[in-house]
Parts: structure tokens; sequence; C-alpha cells
């Protein structure tokens, strides 16, 4: 399969995927002299959700897209009719002109890590919130659960199968963030062709039970001998419509011992395997590969580690994001004209000023803390320690700028990344964020 | 606001929104002869997810105009290079020609309730299934979720304000479906144009942050001054940026005791509530309302029933589905060339064959039972009570039937139908579905 562009759906504005609040608020900004306000809103995240132990930034590209794709067409102007006409005026020529920074996709992230940092007038930054948040709360959310399965699977290959759990344009996007995160391939073929992800399946149970006989009784070997036919013995055969053991039998019968695969979707899956192999080496098929899905999540795909699966196959939970489908970030102003804001309510303290951040390694390579510092102040010393930049230029005067990492070199750079952790932050159990992030040169 | 259509996206194939195992069978079908038997595929549940007592179909009507744009463009089939020329040209000239039927968009299902049924060709059925589970599982996750809360709400009005939690155009229609499910409004402008629902918003945090002194200090009252001169004194001010007594106080001094509402969105609504609504009464404020957010779902708004909130808003657990983010439909093939078939592997138990349902209700008005016959069959007899088919028609020879019900004849047609439940089904805790799901004519 080639990967092309060409399946990219036309170019459409992005300007209502936007909650109306930002438009009332630029109404009275315009109308009271605030509009031209030099600000900063800033994304970050207060906790990890389920206890993790770390996030995984992701959606950052999807997100310069859609800054781009912010504009109005005639007839969603025509349509905002309760905005006065200053507020459509301005809207109609709306173009984002500021700046970004923030995480590369790929990185890691802790609570109050400042993952994007817009900067602008308030006019023109306000209205990006919802786009903004909707893209990175989602795709860091896949990508955030879906580290931790490929960490689980230790190495062995996981195919993403999940786009019928979800929204069918999430779907897409979930692929994209699945991949990013180290999984091998997409069921989903809309994620294949516009990101240029492996694409993988071959059949369902439906292809099995549709092969009947005229009488009505099964016919596994017909559907098995047409599949292979039609897409080689390297195929992967789907074992488990009726009973696994003749399946299995039946699978190798038809396509020969060089058979690719055979995939297993219910049952006690470690019990089956062990079975499955040992039928598949008696049968004298030792290259014969073992696929499990059926509701995996990085807990059971643990939990298969020691069983011998050649290749997990996971839905409903990567999708999901494996019990947290938000990654819970917000996007809070945090400086106006020069001077550092924050709610003060309780329970949801912010840092104000707008923020750059680092993080340190011992010269083992491993990661000690994130340190956050002003934005326009030097790099705090860290001594001798390897001090890496976690905020890099996104997007200057409106433009994204050049050599952003593709979605291959942001995967690789994750999975660089991991290596870095302590040890204990690759746990499935929850607990603390396995880094802190330190505050400073800010105002007490 | 008006309500067009002038926002829809342009329309675009969705046939790439498809499992490449779906194109894989297409072409081992048409090259073993059996693309063309007839079958029928069926949505159904297992189960309803974190054991709640009944579920919700959304998604119905997004489904018929996904099969309608269901065709591939000639860019699209030159990049399925890993297809043979005969199932390409297939594809080119696809169009579903077969029939639907299922239930209503709002409708009650449980456990195995024939959700949406299928029929035509092997190949024109298989390749719809996972756009077909896509927008269902989507859509009834987010309206049973919400169905919930507008029980838990009694009759107090939900705005839907969880766009950002979630990926950019599943907010869109997870807008719909809590709209379908009883919400009120939606902050999201491209679904309250897209679908005619009613938007809501007046300000954020940022707006008073925004408004600061040259010296940087807080001017609360500016930015609730300048609100109010442009959205006029039935707005809803946010009060709690700083200190929610000094906020509300400075409300009322602003906009005066016609203030239409004060917005409280951190801290413990219940207790603040009660709080602002003595302190908005001692001021004269009698009229202003008391809107709350922070986190909220069916389970906190329960615990403010009996608090002076006025209107609830909620966001990441209506878009997320409140814990269960996917309804769990699946797509399954249960007839073959008039033949029931259903897969035999433990623990996924099906019933084959084309299918219809009723539900039976109580002189009360009470639902008794769904009951599940053969779609060929009468119509069981149910003696004296009162029966609701809960199949209709929604497709013949590829065409949408006419006259289906609007968005707010579904809308209505939920809350008709969620009075039907024992009063046992709206309880918000565990248990098993309120409704059981009984099969009759069926070969044993």
């Amino acid at each position: 399969m080639k990967s092309t562009a060409s399946s990219i759906p036309p170019e459409r504005s992005t300007a209502l995927l936007t909650d109306k609040y930002e438009l009332t608020m630029l109404q009275a900004a315009l109308a009271d002299g605030t509009a031209d306000r030099q600000v900063t809103f800033e994304v970050f995240s207060r906790r990890l959700p389920n206890e993790r132990r770390y996030g995984v930034v992701a959606g950052t590209a999807r997100v310069l897209h859609a800054v781009k794709d912010f504009t109005f067409t005639a007839e969603q102007l025509a349509d905002l009719d309760f905005l006065d006409q200053r507020t459509r005026d301005f809207l109609a020529s709306y173009r984002f002109t500021g700046q970004i920074d923030g995480y590369r996709e790929g990185e890691l992230y802790f609570p109050h890590s400042p993952l994007l940092t817009v900067r602008g007038t308030f006019a023109e930054c306000v209205v990006l919130e919802t786009v903004i948040l909707s893209i990175m709360n989602a795709d860091s959310a896949v990508a955030s659960a879906a580290a931790r399965m490929v960490t689980a699977a230790d190495g062995r290959p996981i195919i993403e199968m999940g786009s019928r759990r979800t929204h069918e344009y999430a779907a897409v996007t979930a692929s994209r963030a699945a991949y990013l995160a180290g999984f091998s391939a997409t069921s989903n073929l809309e994620a294949a062709f516009r990101y240029g992800i492996p694409a993988s399946g071959t059949s369902a149970h439906a292809w099995t039970l549709l092969h009947i006989n005229e009488d009505g009784t099964p016919n596994e070997a017909a559907a098995f001998r047409s599949q292979v036919d039609q897409l080689g013995a390297e195929t992967t055969l789907l074992v488990d419509t009726y009973d696994i053991a003749r399946g299995v039998e039946t699978a190798i019968e038809v396509a020969g011992t060089d058979l690719g695969g055979v995939r297993i979707d219910s049952g006690d899956l470690g019990v089956l395997a062990r079975q499955v192999r040992k039928q598949l080496d008696d049968l004298g098929a030792h290259n014969t590969k073992i696929v499990v899905s059926s509701d995996l999540d990085e807990f059971t795909i643990a939990g298969l580690r020691g069983e011998p699966v050649d290749v997990f196959g996971v839905g409903t939970s990567v999708v999901t994001g494996s019990g947290a489908p938000t990654a819970g970030l917000v996007y809070k102003l945090v400086e106006v004209d020069g001077h550092p804001v924050a709610k003060r309510s309780r329970n949801k303290a912010s840092h104000g000023g707008t923020k750059k951040a680092v993080r340190t390694h011992r010269s083992t390579g491993t990661a000690i803390e994130e340190i956050v510092y002003p934005y326009h102040s030097e790099r705090p010393d860290t001594g001798k320690l390897a001090t890496l930049d976690l905020t890099i230029p996104l997007m200057r005067d409106g433009q994204a700028v050049d050599g952003l990492p593709t979605l291959e070199q942001s995967r690789s750079y994750l999975a660089d990344q991991l290596v870095t952790l302590p040890w204990e932050g690759l746990a499935l159990s929850r607990d603390e964020p396995v880094l802190h992030t330190r505050f400073t040169g800010f105002p007490a």
C-alpha cells in the first residue's frame, strides 16, 4: 500500500470547532479595548489521569494545521448573528499571527509541564482554546495509554484495531496517536493513507460464518481456503469461530505449515496461546505466529508476557485511553501585557507567567526532574547535568516553523525518551508522577 | 442564532473510515462466489457498560447519511493497491442498495436488543461494519450517559460544555447526542449550526484575568462591566476567579439585581451554592440564577439536587460517556441465504437469524419486557398488553425512508420512553438491566 496524501479530506475551516463564549469574550474585548492586550495562554495538566507516572504529548502537529485552517467562511459569519458587526468584521479577516512554542510531539510530560504556549493579542489567542484542547486532549489521551501498552508488550508488535469503538474521525487520529506511541500498524484505512501508517487486517468471524454448506452447516475449511487463495499462505487465519483446536488443524491442512499466523479473539488467551503453540509445533508449523485480540489493555498484555503470543491486537482500550479518555489538559491565560495572572480559587492553583522548561539527566541518561522557568529568562544553571530543552518554537508570526519532526521522528523520539525514565516510571500500577516539575525564577 | 445547515462541511466520502479486513474479505468473496450471498448483519450489545440499567440508541440518523456517502473516489481507489482489479472495479461502482431496519434514535435498549439490521449481499454489507459501529458506539455512549444526568438533574437544565475534552469532531456529535438525551444547550458552535441545538456561553476565567490595572492588579469589576455592556444584564457572570463572595458582590454592584446568573466553576459546589443563594437574596437579586460547573457527572448532579442550583454545566463526563466512552456495540453476521449463523466460542454467544423486537407494557404504561422474534414471523401474541414495535424501516433499496424522526422528535421520544421504565431503572447505582430481552420463535 502506498502512503499518499490523496485521501485527505478537503481542507475545511476549523473556526466553528469553538465554544460560543470565546466569541462573546472577543466581542466584549473589541468593545472595551482589551482585545489588543498581549497575552500568553498555556496548555498544561494539573494531574495525570488514573495516577499514571507520565503522560505523552500528542496532537501538536495537528494543532498547527488547525490553527492555520482557523478562518471563517462567509457562510459561517452570516450564521454568527449573535455577534455585532465589528466582531464579525474582525473574524472575517482573522488569521492567527502570533507565536506558539511547546513540547515536541512524543515528549513525556508531568503535571504543570508547559506543553503549549500561545502568544499574541487576546483577540487572536482566545478563540483557539477549544480546537487546541480538543486535539491535544484526545491525542495525548490515546498516546499516553498506548505507550504503556507498548511497554507491556516488551518488543512484540501491537496492531491498533479500535476504530469501531470510537467516533469515526476520532478513530483516524487515535490510530495516529497509537502509532506515535509505538504501535506497529492500524486497521484503519483512512489513517493508513492520511498518515502513512502500515495497515493490517485479514478477516473477521463473519468471513468464516459466511461459508456454510447448502444445508446451512459450517464450512470453515472453505473460508480458510478462499482466504489463503487470495491473500497467500502468509495471511493470518481466525481460528476461534467454532472450535479452536479444530480451527488450527483445519488452518494448517488448508494453508500448510508456512501459514503466516492464526488469530485467537476470545477465551482465556494465555491458556489458548499455549495450547495452540503446542498444536502448531506438533503439526510442524513452527513459524506460524499467534495473534491475540479480545479486549486487551496494558494489564492483560503484561499478563500475557510469559505466553507464546507473537502479536497483540488492541481495540477499545487504546482508542478510549484505557480508562482515561481525555488527558484533562487546560488552556489558561497566564500573562497579560507582561504581568503574570492566575486564578486564585482553591484547588485550581496555576502558575502565572510565560514559561519554558528543561529536563535534567544523570550521566547514565536517567531523567532527574523538569525545571520550568520564565520564558525570557536565562536557562537555569544545571551544572554538569545533561540538560534537554523541552520547549521548542512551533509557530512564528502565524507560520509553522520549518523542520518540525515528522510522525516517524516523533515516534522514535518517544521511544528514546521512555528509556530515560527512572525504572519505576514504566510500572503500570498507580503512583505519583515519576518526575517532579520544579518552578524557578518566578515570584513567590 | 439561526439554525441553518450552512456550516455543514463539504460532503465527503466515508468509504475509508473502514478497517482493512473488510476489503480483503470482499476480495476473497468476489473470488470465491460468496459475495452475492444474501446476508443479515445485526448491531447489538452483549451487555450494558458499568452495569447500567438501560442504554439509549443514538447515531442512527448519522449512520444513514454515512451509508449514503459511502462511495469511493478515484483517488481512494488508486490508493487501494493491495486489492485486485476486480475488487477495485466493484468498489468504483459501490452503492449500498440493501435494507436497513432498526430501533429509533432515542429508543431504550438492553443486552441483545437488535438495534440495527442490515440486509443485502455480503459484499455490500460487510464493508459498512466500521463506520456504522463507530457512529453508533460513540453516539450511544454519550446519549446513554447523558440521559442519566438529565434524570439526576430532575428538570433543571443542563448545558453541554465538553467539546475541549474530546476529539474536535467527536465534540460536535457528542453535543448532538447529549441534546437528544435531554440536555438543553451546547457550547459548541458547529453543533449549534449543524444540528440546530441552542448555543450557550458567556465568559471564561480568562476574561476576568484579562482585566488588570496598569500595575497588574486585578480588576474584576471592569471585566463584569464590559461583559454586561455587551451581553446585557441577563448574562451570566463567572464569580469564582478570585474570591466568590467578593465576586458576587461586585457582580450585583455592576449588573444590578436583574443579573441573569452567576456561575461557580470550582470548590464545594453545594456549600457555595447555598452561600451564594443567600448572598444574592440578601442583595435583592432573587431572580439571579446559579449555574454550577466543574467536573460534574450524574452522581455529583444527584448530590446537588437539594441545593439551590438552577443550571448545570457538564463537560468531560458527558462527552466521554461518564466512565463508558464506548457503547460496546458489535456488528455480527447473523444470517446467510436464509440460514441463521452464529459464532460458537465460549463467552461470545450470539443469536442467529434476522430479528425484530417489540416491548410490552402494563396498563399503567410501565414497560415489562422486550420480545425478540424472527423478522419474517408474525408479531408474537402479547394478549391484552400494550405492545410497541421497536423495529422500524430505516432504509429501503439504499434510500432512507421518508418521514424518519427529526432530532427534536427523537428527543421527545426518549423523554416519553424513560417514563415507562420501572422505577428502579432510573437509579444510578449498578445493577442488572431493568428489562429482560426474551427470544421467541427461534430454533433452540
